[in-house]
């Protein structure tokens, strides 16, 4: 199912065009080349639009915004709008500020977005508005076995509402359009003490729609695999050593550069609705 | 003594709000969630009191100012102070240039800290304004044995008069109040070859106290402890492997992420005045 | 013959002012202490002239730019001019947008660099305008043996005209000024799979040169050998135990902290023309 996926990156080498926070922008960048596609990291309102004419696809990240930033957003998006090439929105922190919700809102108004990549609690802010911690998701929300269904029908409505493929993260994933669903159970808790797994995991997104247009689904759902599988590789070789967080950052990108189709496809833990 | 402070950061997973630079951001994001808290980063004046409103302590760094950043932290600050957060401030370079001068006095005048953090040169500059070179403490500020009973009633007198705990860092550490003062000897010569081992310092400054608001002076003291103990821990693993800087930064990271109060106790190198 | 460069960083111990992008400013920072020197990363314009005045030398990136962060170039520049400090230059994706041509033409007509380090479409873009892919060279614009005398002359007529050493990184690396050029083979392919070794290496040059302001030609080609030679050590660890491009970061640190004159010249492949 993954092998195009790959394949196109490594034919294909998209440029990605990021505008994203300055908390994980070199955790992004090193991602998208990680997986064999080229970063451009552009910002300013100036150029975003040129840097769009160069590029594959787009990221949009609002983990730590300011005004120029949103207006950079905007017009970075209409334009790739304009160009076909696809777009991830992470709405990191959504529902944490009145900023953050009215963000949200005004780009996906003018934008239309391939992928929303997010939390459940970001997810939710999307759909009803409401209060996140920071940029972690609420434990009320943590997606069980049992609540699957549940939030299967909520992502798939929230898919059909902005016309975009969810990829909604926690401990049991889900991506999905309104018409299918992939439920991922790859990853580890580790993950989430280290900054930029989300920022990462869009960043990867948007390389994978970068490199096949035609596959958002797909290309969505291989981020969400390889991000995930990655994490338990990462993960495995730190309890073996003995070792922490800052050891586990660094293989987990090491996890990343050498993953392959076959490595996804044996490791991957994947149901679809 | 420092049991509580490993205790109530676990139970209590405070969400430390850091407004810092942009060199060190992401080592602060990732020193926070190291230890166990939570970090998030915001910086937009349209948003940061949203913020502190969901945050348990407040990060204040003026290591890469710019006149927007001093807005959000004033904003911020204030709010922190309505809403009795601890509050953590490192002064960066405070002596360095105008700018950063006045935006320490601006800052100090408005805003209530619990915690100010910073090297020798830096706390100079607060007490008596004057230069400094980079963020590097002068040699000739270097406090030493003989002249360590000077340096501490340097330290106790910033204390009344700023109503602050000065965690002041050189090759000796000294963290004080008005009425008591601790001297640690933990600590690497390597970590002033690895840029942000300060801003990160305040950092884990900022997610202890947002865990013991009842014990900033233990809790801040516990930082700088865990701090110098995991250097020589990441100092003691280079050197067996011959290693460099870069495994150094990681291995800094891995001993944070792994220190609890039985390690911490064992290792730190402590005496109380 | 750069035996004089390790020493004179160890002496002197310089303060490099670095205004360079969010992507990287964290790995400039880290590689100008891991060879020694010290670094200072302010752009605020109300403070870069004071930055100035405590530095050893200029660096300057356009990597990630925006209006305030020109000013703040413009400034920091001129007064580097005054003090007769070196700058160094960094072009990024120079060809990629007008917004950035415009800059690196400003720049170029009021302040006078040291060395311009860049990779070949970004040379090229100077002299020629003319579109960049990102920050990646273009393939058509490879370095190769045949092609090496064709380039030689291309960097020592834009050395003559902007009066600057040229740095040109590729799978072939050359640096020259009007009279001497150093041709240099060092390096591995896995270099360009992480952000910022272009980053990092103008940030080396900028620390070599403000140790050795009588001797650029030597210090920014000292640059470009140890930070190639620290690429393919990195690389053969990476290669020896299975790794990725997580670890080669780490260890490309690790090299250039560790590197000295012996290593250096037992490594370097270089040529003068």
């Amino acid at each position: 199912m993954f092998d195009d996926v790959f394949k196109f990156v490594q034919q294909r080498k998209p440029l990605i065009h990021a505008i994203t926070n300055t908390v994980t922008i070199n955790d992004c960048a090193n991602i998208i080349l990680a997986c064999g596609a080229s970063p451009t990291m552009a910002e300013a309102v100036e150029e975003v639009e040129e840097i769009v004419d160069l590029a594959d696809a787009l990221v949009l990240n609002i983990g730590n915004l300011n005004r120029e930033l949103v207006e950079a957003m905007r017009k970075a998006g209409k334009r790739a709008n304009q160009r076909g090439i696809p777009i991830v929105l992470d709405p990191v922190g959504a529902g944490a500020s009145r900023f953050r919700m009215e963000t949200v809102k005004c780009l996906l108004e003018e934008i239309r977005c391939s992928v929303i990549r997010g939390n459940v609690s970001e997810m939710k802010a999307l759909a009803f508005g409401g209060a996140t911690r920071g940029v972690d998701a609420l434990q009320e929300d943590a997606v069980t076995e049992e609540r699957l269904p549940e939030f299967i029908q909520f992502t798939q409505e929230l898919s059909r509402r902005t016309g975009a493929v969810i990829s909604m993260s926690g401990a049991i994933d889900i991506v999905a359009d309104g018409e299918k669903a992939y439920v991922l159970k790859n990853g580890v808790e580790m993950m989430s003490r280290v900054t930029g797994t989300g920022c990462m995991l869009s960043a990867l997104t948007g390389a994978y729609c970068g490199a096949c247009l035609e596959q958002v689904l797909s290309a969505a759902t291989a981020a969400v695999g390889v991000m995930g599988l990655s994490g338990e590789l990462a993960g495995q070789k730190v309890r073996e050593r003995g070792e922490g967080t800052g050891s586990f950052r660094v293989y987990l990108l090491d996890a990343v550069s050498q993953m392959n189709g076959q490595q996804l496809q044996g490791g991957i833990r994947i149901e679809s609705y």
